[in-house]
């Protein structure tokens, strides 16, 4: 089976069903049929059983899942087996908040560089522990770092210059806050979070049910 | 056809291509072919073909789509003719990053009320016009406004009490920012985001490229 055949939806599923595999670990399950597990991820057993197929022979029939077995294939999958490093720019609100946020650290990603511009930031070390460098040091502090990740917090303009200061710096995957579509060449991973996708859902079901 | 049988992963297609659409009417275009709209939003042609036929028939063979027609129908189906104002709960770093990201206002999204419970926020009047109410005003906040959306950026620890609040102060959608899985009744819709997901995406790509 080709890897670079699998729909990446299937992707963002895996991660999901490592999500949901995680908490029932943690609850202590050994065990889980398939369309409980489904029903715990929110997705349909039939799906679940496809995007595993992509990748060989999970379960047993009658019996369901075994947890941690699982759970340790798709992180293998997902390349989750290993810590992965990233640089954040821009330490605004949203910089902060990622900071923060205690979902990068659990699922083993870690903030370890950030840069801003702005003087009144630059040499200043942050609550997490990280001192903040200006942008022009990037190429100086990435060489030679296992940091392969980016992760853009800054404002829409700034954002595509920031991108190519990130991939000339031998970053090659970018995850972008900034609410602009960036430009990269090819071999260079993109995922952009834009939340009011999410909120469209969420108008779809309120008009449907009011429909 | 039934509206609610679409699947979600169509509904989320839709907001995407919306936002393609939205770009190409910016630029001017006024008829794009079936492939080049699937080329800009970056999903192959017989998908966005499949997505749309669940809604109707749009565009013409062999010419394409009108793209403001097929921008306005996709906001009708969505419930994006209208704007929607939303409650926001928890002004910290992140629910300060949200109220001042552009896109919310850019694709119909208010924040027309915002909570916290820091005493030394609450009164204060933000940036962005709102005054900080304190959570146990949101009952009376919320009466008689047409607010229907909730969007929670509190600690982990506080979002399940805030959104039981938020619903019965008749919320019946809700955006989740906190990183944890809420318990709520049937009939109230709820998105997670959960930036790390995104991630495993990039991780995944990276650990193929390294293969």
């Amino acid at each position: 089976m080709k890897f670079s055949k699998i729909p990446a939806a299937t992707i963002t599923r895996l991660s999901i069903y490592s999500r949901c595999l995680e908490t029932l670990a943690q609850e202590g399950v050994k065990i889980i049929a398939s369309d409980k597990l489904a029903q715990k991820c929110g997705i349909n057993p039939a799906q679940i059983r496809k995007d595993l197929a992509y990748f060989g022979e999970f379960g047993i029939r009658g019996v369901g899942y075994f947890v941690k077995e699982l759970l340790f294939e798709i992180k293998r999958i997902l390349g989750l087996n290993k810590a992965w490093k990233m640089a954040l720019v821009g330490i605004g609100n949203l910089g902060s908040a990622l900071l923060a946020h205690q979902n990068f650290v659990r699922q083993g990603y870690e903030f370890a560089a950030v840069f801003d511009v702005d003087p009144a930031k630059v040499g200043r070390r942050l609550p997490s522990g990280q001192v903040i460098h200006h942008l022009d040091e990037m190429d100086q502090v990435l060489q030679g770092s296992d940091i392969e990740m980016g992760v853009i917090a800054t404002p829409a303009s700034q954002a595509q210059a920031v991108a190519q200061r990130l991939i000339a710096a031998g970053v090659k995957a970018i995850l972008n806050f900034a609410p602009t579509q960036l430009q990269v060449p090819e071999g260079i991973a993109v995922e952009n979070v834009d939340f009011t996708v999410k909120l469209d859902n969420l108008a779809y079901h309120l008009t449907m049910a009011e429909g």
